[in-house]
């Protein structure tokens, strides 16, 4: 019996020549790095050179080519699993990974989410709606100051208010004395309001920085796993059961890999409980279907994991959340940060508009 | 006085509009992440907002932005470094980083490689003349056989004998197993080749695998930033002054920033002692000008950082050794590993004649 196996579709770029030797070639540039003649062991050919299973001419030009790929290259390294996937193809500019499957007991081993949507969900307050989210901004600003905008935010009955991906220990703001500031505010408001700091460094500065705020009564965190690597992200998730992981999509656009299975699938995969994307119609510039599949990709059942919460921003505003309500639904967190900050010296009323937007039908037309 | 900054070049692709609106645009969302109508505090705009020196019109249609990034976004963390650079604009597809600078000061603090061209080659025999280098493959290989190669690379005499980047923990091959089998391999002969183990996973693990194969007489490994996150490079190289890395660009051609501040100034800036490159005339499409700028940045004075050796790879024979001595020059290390396995029973001999043509003039073009 054969080993179940990695299925990866990449597409090659309309004009590419000669596709079928093109996808045997990937397929052996994504497992053993060798020419076919170099190969002797009928082990290996049979057990780890991935296998070309389709390739598909594309209404557009392109060509769609499914690789199974060994589950054997792979072993238990996040890091490992994105080499095989994408590590050396990312280097030819006509190939872009579009979607991935992983097998059951790869899925079981990476583990997911470990609060998943619920479970997120069961941290706030928050029932039968979106959650809101907000963003702690601009760098730049002392612990003080940042202090006051989480007290605002949380009398306001936010839900999650999240550092800005920016914020790292940076002498106007190191790590521990903005963590204390921001946790204080939101434990001082009888909202529930989660602070969610960002993480920064290498796996033991991260889990420091962990241990550090869940003292003081943090529970969840904010972590770029295309900045800080998905080894180190799977690792910590695994290593702190019970806490919740929003994962940031910083550097991971520029990736070549389709957002829905890099931010939808592989994030929720190596265990974010909601992902951030820019939206459509904000400062980026995803097309709606982009987007959309992110959302299935991060909700869909998908070999027993937990599902994620998308996280639509990037530019939203108040006056889009009953559109981002109806285009998402309820298992959403809406996350609108400038645009509330933009309100200065009225912040806390335009924060319990987002919040009444959120909560009730309409609201926001109506305001 | 102000403090200096780091200089980022980005390209916007031709076509797009407005360029000075989205220069401005640019600056804001890799600094502040805010509406200019959000920033009140005058120290925020005056030390922390990016600030667009350039806007040029280039001749392809495209704009070339020159931005002055504040150091105080960045704290001391390579991460946060990619991220400031080019964290949410990797989201946007028309934009590109196409050169950094960073100011002596920071420099100092990422440290560049601890061995440099030098150190690296005073590891090795190797005077006045290229690194010769192969790989191990194909993954699936057992401990035993990839000794067998170590082994009989090391009487052939090449000065470096790496793992493929997609060696991991994998059962076929655990960490430990494969390193105590090609260690051993290449100390049993006389020639000085160094084997260069794969790390993997995150930093404590990769830490861990160091103290492992150190243990051994390891005095160099592969490691992929990209993969790993540069954070964990950086400070991998900080906490093990005297180990030489060699950094492979796995997930590095996807990512949008110009080859040579990629692979040539970035790994540099944070330790690398050798980085890979797919050459051009190889598996891969680099154009020569970006080859040559990638060993350019890698080898060019630059705020007293040790010059990192420039490694072309990716399909190189022992045919074009004498081309790539004549393009490279000295200070390189040449890469052949798949053209090497092909030759099968005859891989000692084939190793012998890349050694030799390497180390005479013209000994590749008489053979």
């Amino acid at each position: 019996m054969q080993a179940p196996r990695i299925a990866a579709t990449y597409r090659f770029a309309a004009g590419t020549r000669d596709w079928t030797e093109r996808a045997q070639l990937l397929a052996l540039e994504q497992s053993v790095e060798l020419p076919a003649d170099a190969l002797r062991d009928p082990r290996i050919v049979a057990d780890i050179v991935a296998r070309v299973e389709s390739v598909e001419p594309q209404a557009d030009g392109s060509a769609a080519v499914r690789l199974a790929l060994s589950t054997q290259t792979v072993g238990e390294d996040a890091g490992q699993l994105m080499n095989m996937l994408f590590g050396n193809s990312s280097l030819h500019p006509d190939v872009e990974l579009v979607d991935v499957d992983v097998p059951p007991p790869l899925a079981r081993q990476f583990g997911g989410p470990s609060l998943g949507i619920a479970g997120l969900r069961s941290l706030t307050r928050a029932d039968g709606r979106p959650l809101t989210c907000t963003a702690l901004k601009p760098i730049g600003t002392t612990p003080q100051k940042l202090g006051e905008l989480c007290a605002t935010f949380a009398r306001a009955g936010l839900d999650l208010v999240k550092d800005d991906h920016g914020w790292a220990d940076q002498p106007s703001a190191p790590f521990e004395a903005r963590v204390r500031a921001c946790q204080a505010a939101v434990a001082a408001q009888v909202t529930g309001t989660l602070y969610l700091p960002s993480l920064s460094g290498h796996y033991a500065q991260m889990q420091r920085q962990i241990d550090f705020a869940r003292e003081l009564g943090v529970k969840a965190f904010l972590i770029a796993p295309m900045v800080c690597g998905v080894s180190t992200f799977n690792a910590l998730v695994k290593a702190n059961p019970g806490v919740g992981f929003m994962a940031h999509p910083a550097l991971a656009g520029a990736a070549r890999i389709a957002p829905p299975a890099l931010l939808g699938k592989l994030f929720r995969l190596f265990g974010a409980d909601a992902t951030i994307f820019p939206n459509h119609g904000g400062r980026f510039s995803y097309a709606r279907g982009v987007c959309d599949g992110i959302a299935a990709a991060a909700r869909a059942p998908w070999h027993g994991l937990r599902a994620t919460f998308p996280v639509p921003a990037g530019g939203m505003s108040v006056e889009r959340v009953d559109e981002l309500k109806r285009d998402y639904g309820t298992d959403t967190v809406l996350l609108i940060g400038g645009s509330l900050l933009s309100a200065q010296e009225r912040l806390y009323e335009r924060s319990c508009a987002f919040v009444r937007a959120v909560a009730e039908p309409h609201a926001a037309e109506a305001a």
